[in-house]
């Protein structure tokens, strides 16, 4: 029987990034793909069946898939220099649950399953719940499978290059629509609970978000023969909108807008950039908020791209409206599990599949709030706190 | 006998970015390498004696080195998704006068080189013209051995890669030396010669300029999960500094201040940086004048950091004083070529060895005076034009 501590030091050394610290664990790569190897290897160890789906989701059955099932799980992957417990800390705790009931000599009434989805963080290939999204038939398969990493790659190629068929992916036909209920365990990326003083809680919501590139172009250039006033430098409307946005998002209430991304092109020291691809993260709890905030950042961009005699193009990457979990099984989990309910701003898998299934969430305790960045963080006692309550619901759910 | 854009027209393959169009010839990279192995080729071709200095630069003597020579080149390399012409016009022209000086039976009173500097840009490990500075003793070879490109690589592994003794890199007491005279052909990038209506113009002088990274570090965290005034953003204080520079670049005389590369670590779309990589591109003609901008920017990026509860570090990675070409060396230039003369902002070879020995520089006409970019350009007959100049000025030093 393993804690989830236990399962996460399996693996603590996959993927860490050289010098930093923290994991650069992107779908597909070596190190997520030696993660799923790993958890294939776990799932087979406790006898589990084991399925990948067209999208590179793997689904490990208790004892096998059948109807009205009830399923758990969360990510391996991590955004770009993560940290150690989003995503696999719901991995781990789900196989440590299932050890948790298997030694107690339970025998699930439902079928059970451990999930683990792809590209939860759109960190290589840009949509965040790439492959719950595919399953659920909420990402057209032809766009998702032309989407290109850093390097150009497609991520057919990259399927491909993991000996998956691109020609399957789109909706999951064998697994997801014998769900019958979906809950999700994940690290906590706010201090929701350190204030509430507890070491699990249930979501209530997650905030809508969604993810827009803006393309500035002017007029590449060298750096010290081109006066300044003959410039037409794409680097002065990207950096205005970094602080605009910030000025922007505080007019909504409890709204985000973060700029962690920004590449000049071609990225040369003694070069006036000739394009500037600007990432912008955007989330409010009101839809109609998110679209005014990008509708004015959007209008903005193309006012200070016209001042300095470029052009602004704004593309969305993609967008998830605010998900409010079923209030029954929200309000079931906390009773149940004597926890607090709040909200998180954080995108999960469990919001794609809140849409087609009962679903919920249950949080761990992070003592910082810290998250995506090396020093996110749990107390391995709550983590056990965490696999606790996860195989309370899943026993009472599957009995 | 060849043409500069005949020898242009046999490397225009070599290192095109794939759908951008530009170069990227780094030194000692696939496509510089493949440059080199062409100068060699054509060298050979021309019966000149090839050596290669410990610090990388090629050295083709008509007919061996000896003393009191004269000496004329460029470099191959080019910054990231640069043009044709930085660079290779100046190297492809010394082949064509020396081709132009054997059709007439011209047998060299001095010894003639053509040379190759390496890493005239700093494009890969960050230093403008390291190759000539390596070689002059402008540069302590330890310090340079242990640059590192993107990828960590340090300049003493790429050397040891390219077949190349680090051990061997310093001061050149084989060729150097023994240049009594030197002069560089260059693209123009401005225009200069557009105004003068001349096809080819005599530098006055380089204005000066250095490079300094300005770091930023705050708090790595979860761009949806940290509410507005939770955040230590390292991106708020990296994109005000870029506006800034403009700013202050403005209050001094015909200054430059460019912003053309930035890198927020770990470079996530929902990440909130923990930390940003900005590099300034700084220029003025009076050395007080950039010291005074640079720390005025230094200033100004420790309070803008403090004000987001961030920290700034600024290193200065380069520095070049302006410089005033011989003047006795200028005027017979001008005088001989019947040509303008023209300041330049743009740093080059040239620049480094006028420190050492006299020292002249001519430029060809680049009708859009655009540079670092895949539009620099320049006609086919101004060129030649160019080729023309050099040799008559390498006809009468060398006679």
């Amino acid at each position: 029987m393993a804690t989830p501590n236990e399962l996460l030091a399996d693996i603590a050394d996959v993927g860490v990034v050289p010098g930093r610290g923290g994991y650069h664990r992107h779908v597909f790569d070596r190190a997520e793909t030696e993660l799923r190897e790993w958890f294939v290897g776990q799932a087979g160890a406790r006898g589990l069946d084991v399925r990948t789906d067209g999208n590179g989701n793997i689904w490990a059955w208790w004892p096998g898939p059948g109807d009205d099932a009830v399923a758990t799980g969360s990510h391996l992957d991590s955004v770009p220099g993560g940290g150690a417990y989003d995503g696999p800390l719901g991995v781990a705790s789900a196989l440590s649950a299932v050890d948790m009931l298997r030694a107690e000599g339970f025998r699930p009434g439902r079928p059970l399953a451990v999930v683990v989805f792809a590209e939860e963080e759109g960190g290589r290939f840009g949509v965040p719940c790439l492959g719950s999204r595919l399953a659920c038939g909420s990402a057209d398969p032809q766009r998702a499978l032309g989407l290109r990493d850093e390097t150009g790659t497609t991520l057919a190629e990259a399927m491909r290059a993991a000996g998956a068929d691109p020609e399957l992916a789109g909706p999951d036909r064998v697994n997801l629509p014998r769900v019958g209920r979906f809950v999700e365990l994940h690290v906590e990326q706010g201090r929701g609970l350190v204030e509430h003083g507890s070491a699990v809680g249930v979501a209530s919501t997650i905030l809508g978000h969604g993810r827009w590139r803006f393309g500035f172009t002017g007029q590449g250039n060298h750096a010290g023969a081109t006066p300044m006033d003959d410039r037409r430098d794409p680097m002065i409307p990207a950096a205005r909108l970094v602080t605009e946005a910030r000025a922007v998002a505080r007019r909504f209430p409890d709204a985000r807008a973060t700029v962690g991304r920004l590449r000049p092109v071609p990225g040369g020291t003694n070069v006036i950039a000739e394009s500037v691809d600007v990432w912008l993260d955007a989330r409010a709890h009101e839809d109609a908020d998110t679209r005014a905030l990008v509708e004015e950042l959007s209008a903005r961009a193309r006012e200070l791209a016209a001042e300095e005699g470029c052009t602004a193009r704004v593309t969305e990457e993609s967008y998830s409206d605010t998900v409010r979990f079923d209030p029954e099984v929200r309000d079931e989990l906390a009773t149940v599990l004597d926890a607090p309910t709040l909200p998180t701003g954080a995108g999960h898998d469990a919001g794609t599949l809140a849409a087609h299934v009962p679903t919920g969430m249950l949080f761990v305790r992070n003592p910082t709030g810290i998250s995506h960045a090396p020093q996110e963080y749990a107390e391995a006692a709550d983590c056990t706190a965490g696999a606790e309550a996860l195989a309370r619901v899943l026993r009472r759910w599957s009995r």
